[in-house]
């Protein structure tokens, strides 16, 4: 038990270094001037919008959280109720420090814009990386104190089960929060009322900063932390059977992650070509970098350590790689984007048609990458390695997340930049961060999209290993009944978000065309709009959509393990896992290259803006939005959910299913 | 012995009957009255074109047979490359057959609208029937000769691949054809011209109507033939562990269906009320009963024949349902296509993203229809009591098909009454057919998804059989990488069919705009424009553009297969089944929503024709085209096309297999 010991002695110690680097980045971006009173007051009202959403969104959870308790406490177990608790607490809690320091660094990043792009990037990913660090911080500490405490891993299944649970709320309400606001204030604002983006007389326009924070920041951090913890759990849950060492072995990957994540992100700093890119290219590589010395230094001294190296490097270099795939699909400079811009030439219908073949083309690479993974890893190591190389990768979530939350931190530095009317000066720094962040925010949505199918499929290993599946055998018809509902569901999820997107921005729609005609002098800039109630709107209509959808993903793994037995759900689980990741793929590279073949026009490029293929780009751009903000990233929870959900109830589900077909 | 002969002769005498049947058809659509002679000019370009199509198909076609049929006697067996050959032309003959009365029948139901609905109506079927009926009779003749001549089951696996292989030509290049000449058609001559649709003016006109043939006729009588005899010969293959009533079953259940059919269709005709879908609901209801009846006389008298007989009512309640689901998703009478009409209203955008809504969600109940058809018929008679079931569904396709192919006879009609400028009234009864042909294209194109996926679980089935497996299991890392590689296919396939065709389209649309500068007096109508050359773009770019799917649906099986084994191809065949038939669905449904959708407002919602909602809606359709007439019915065949050819190479890959991952 000593070396164990020393293990999570380790990861703790990790994790209070990763928090307290935390607070003092926290406190660095604080302390920084926080601008004029106006822009302070834009910031306040982003603050008390995020807030009231996290607010409400808390409150909504409550009782599922306590029935949830109630049922695993009483049918499961105590102890994996209470880290039930633990999980759904960190998982809120994460989300909660890195929102409240993204609405405060966004009006400082404006700030220090008016100093030159190096100062104001620097704080934005100090800012950033506030979210990154308390994430893997508190996962770290959450797996390794659990763990401690009650000296047995089962447990831990609840600790991922209340990620789950977080991450699913953030990605679905937060999604269509973010799209609902975004598309309501830009119905009305830009296309009826004919004012600019982030204009301050848009009644939406702090509702659509707030889905910034809402969709990007929380809802990514909620979904990449539970990615995070439920991959580590499951290669330890996977190491039960050969011994003590397979069970340290991915805390120890995921401290170091940890740790060279810590490293690297002091590395994050513009060179003298003000490459903003590869800034964080350079903060990335050195933390892999060191990620693959510290995991080497240690494996080279095990007995057939070796293999597990190969694994964890495994796990590094997909991270690499599906970092330059997906900005070869979305970024401006590479063909796919290209192309689809031209496609707009012909009109609306050869743009959108030119999106969705590069989004479904986008695909295959990352599922070969995925695939050559899980064959080398597999080779080093077994189905161990295969868990072993999922979490390497997201053990590096620390740094990834941190160029993430980058992202609406600066988009919002330059809506405040834009609604406090700052000189042209600043608004050329922090549009020049916020393209950027544009770009980041596609290529960590890749990393999360990979990172949450390689977590599930650990997850799904794990759950054959908990209900002591020997084989799901696709010749059994239960089993391809599971894989059908399972492929199904993803399909089924999508087209519920997409059209709750609707709805709810058609209520904004309504809002912001009720304001404009009652709120006299609102136009001339003489009133004031309330913001307040579009705020209220977007969180009452989020978390209203959100229901129906959450039902499903938890409700149907329950349904199908009651009435067909675990190889049925186990088929489940791998069908909705193949084709939630390839539809999320899809849909958020199709988006995000619609959104930069506009940008490409926007930039003169086919006659600029206002000509015939930048309307045409436009609408392709619509399209993406939902699909690329809301429907694509909450595939990653859904994936993830069903397996948890899955191990939470294994043991119940072998002992009362029907095995119908079985 | 006798017992077969019996059933055998059975199959032949019924398939003779159906071929007679379709030349007494044949013979009623060719001795109507053709019309006059600028008709009859117009009704022979369109042969020209279908001809020409057909003919360099069959020329592309026959050095990669002669390939084949060289590789499958040397490496195989000799009975089963013949079979092969037998499969090829019996499936190309059926093709031919139905384009020879297709191209002939839409002048003749142009001059019969004249007299009015009813006798349009009675021809146009009768029409579609001589495909219909060809189509099954071939089948059964080529089933039942082939077992009889060889005595032995396993080179009809050869017979399907041939059928499989034509079925990739003609849904692929096809798909490809039809949608290349439509928008190219449209884009100049509409967008870019202002001449209406049909117009003789426009060089691309012929081509236009060529597509509707070569598509909706004989890209869907080729699937459907596919679908029909490596179903029914899957049923057989998983019968002889059983015995040989098992073996003879799928056979009899063949012949009852095209028996009914037969009788069916003389049901079909104009009722007092003058609705066109109900005269077809009658002809397919009567199909039904007369199929169930046959099938409970028989089965009522063999031990356990209820179980069996159970497994027949399946297929033919999966085929009444999965008419009923699809109308009511893509029909304009029914809330999804209203909904998607409504969103036109705010914009291309907001319709775009409701048309995916409702393809995505339009999957749920096929579905589970399917899911729901696979739990009773295996309660009923196990793993062959699903294959049965499905044998049940496809040998109603006579009639499921003469319903089909009624809609490019009609479809023609309408266009070759544009063209000669017919009286408004014979263009009023045209347009009424040609409304439900868009209604029956839409419903058959459920039919024919669902009966792929069903025809390929069970040639997946009959796979595992041939190549000995006992499990197919998931928890294997090889079969995890087949799932991922197959289920990845439909999207890589989609995407390059759906470039595919913006390249076809693009240089269709350079030919039109070359003919309108360079032939003087062609606005005019002074001179003729050069419809043979668009044909001729048409087709060559067609099959130049399949190669490289065609390549990578025959090549990808074989080589997982031989590097990963046989358990590994398996699961890239379920991966395959599970998000081609998801994506398929998707895909064609959303853009018969948006297709219907756009007729809506034409027919005056919103604002009618010219309205803003109006363009939304074009837009819509423009996307949906190579959405619902390409990539959507392609995948049917790819979803067959990657299990035939796994089979045919089964022991090839058993013996040489190099076992990654093993």
């Amino acid at each position: 038990m000593i070396v164990l010991a020393v293990i999570i002695g380790f990861a703790l110690v990790i994790g209070v270094l990763a928090l307290l680097y935390a607070a003092w980045l926290s406190y660095q971006v604080v302390k920084s001037p926080a601008g004029t009173p106006k822009m302070q007051e834009i910031s306040k009202a982003i603050q008390e919008g995020a807030n009231a959403f996290l607010m409400r969104q808390y409150k909504t959870l409550l009782p599922i959280v306590v029935v949830l308790l109630a049922v695993i406490g009483y049918f499961i177990h105590t102890h994996m109720a209470i880290a039930f608790l633990v999980g759904v607490v960190s998982s809120a809690l994460a989300g909660y420090i890195g929102m409240q320091v993204s609405v405060r660094g966004n009006v400082r990043v404006a700030e220090a814009a008016k100093k030159g792009l190096a100062p104001a990037l620097a704080l934005a990913f100090k800012g950033g990386a506030v979210t990154g660090m308390a994430l893997v911080g508190l996962g770290l500490i959450g797996m390794g104190g659990l763990y401690y405490i009650f000296g047995d891993l089962v447990p831990l299944i609840g600790y991922g089960f209340g990620a789950s649970l977080i991450s699913l709320f953030a990605r679905v309400g937060g999604g269509i929060y973010t799209k609902a606001a975004d598309v309501g204030a830009d119905l009305v604002g830009k296309i009826e009322a004919g004012i600019p983006e982030d204009d301050p007389r848009n009644p939406a326009v702090i509702a659509d900063n707030v889905g910034d924070n809402v969709g990007d920041c929380a809802g990514m951090a909620a979904d990449v932390f539970e990615s995070f913890v439920v991959t580590v759990i499951a290669a330890m849950l996977l190491g039960t059977a050969s011994g003590l060492f397979f069970v340290e072995l991915p805390l120890f990957v995921a401290g170091l992650g940890v740790l060279a994540s810590i490293l690297g992100s002091i590395f994050v700093r513009l060179g003298k070509d003000r490459h903003i890119m590869k800034a964080f290219y350079k903060g990335i590589a050195v933390t892999a970098l060191l990620m693959l010395i510290g995991a080497y230094a240690y494996l080279s001294n095990v007995p057939d350590g070796i293999g597990w190296f190969i694994a964890v490097a495994v796990g590094v270099a997909i991270t690499g790689l599906i970092f330059w795939i997906t900005e070869y699909y979305t970024a401006k400079e590479f063909a796919p984007v290209k192309n689809v811009a031209e496609a707009a030439r012909t009109g609306a219908g050869t743009n959108l048609i030119q999106g969705l073949a590069v989004g479904m083309q986008s695909t295959a690479l990352p599922a070969l990458l995925i695939i050559a993974g899980i064959i080398i890893s597999f080779l080093a190591g077994g189905l161990y390695g295969v868990a072993l190389a999922a979490a390497a990768m997201l053990s590096l979530s620390g740094i990834i997340i941190a160029v993430d939350s980058y992202g609406p931190i600066t988009d919002n530095a330059g809506g405040i930049a834009e609604m406090s009317r700052m000189p042209d000066k600043v608004r050329k720094v922090t549009d020049e961060l916020d393209a950027v962040g544009n770009t980041t925010k596609a290529t960590t949505k890749g990393f999360a999209i990979t990172g949450a199918a390689l977590g599930a499929l650990a997850l799904f290993v794990a759950f054959a290993e908990e209900t002591r599946l020997e084989s799901v055998n696709l010749l059994e018809p239960a089993v391809v009944v599971g894989l059908f509902v399972g492929a199904l569901l993803p399909f089924l999820f999508s087209s519920m978000l997409m059209t709750a997107v609707g709805r709810a921005a058609f209520e904004i729609v309504q809002e912001v065309r009720r304001q404009f005609k009652e709120i006299k002098g609102l136009m001339q800039g003489k009133a004031r709009a309330d913001y307040a109630r579009c705020v209220d709107i977007s969180t009452k209509t989020a978390l209203r959509e959100l229901a129906l959808p959450g039902i499903m993903a938890v409700a149907t793994p329950l349904l199908v393990g009651f009435l067909f037995g675990a190889p049925a759900l186990a088929g489940l689980l791998a069908g909705a896992i193949a084709s939630g990741f390839l539809l999320a793929l899809t849909m958020s590279n199709a988006g995000a290259a619609w959104d930069n073949a506009k940008k490409l026009i926007e930039g003169g490029l086919y006659g600029g803006k206002g000509s015939d293929a930048h309307k045409a780009a436009v609408v392709g751009d619509t399209v993406g939005d939902p699909l690329k903000d809301t429907a694509g990233p909450a595939l990653n929870a859904l994936i993830k959910v069903v397996n948890t959900v899955s191990l939470v109830f294994a043991e119940l589900i072998l002992g009362y299913t029907l095995g119908l077909l079985g």
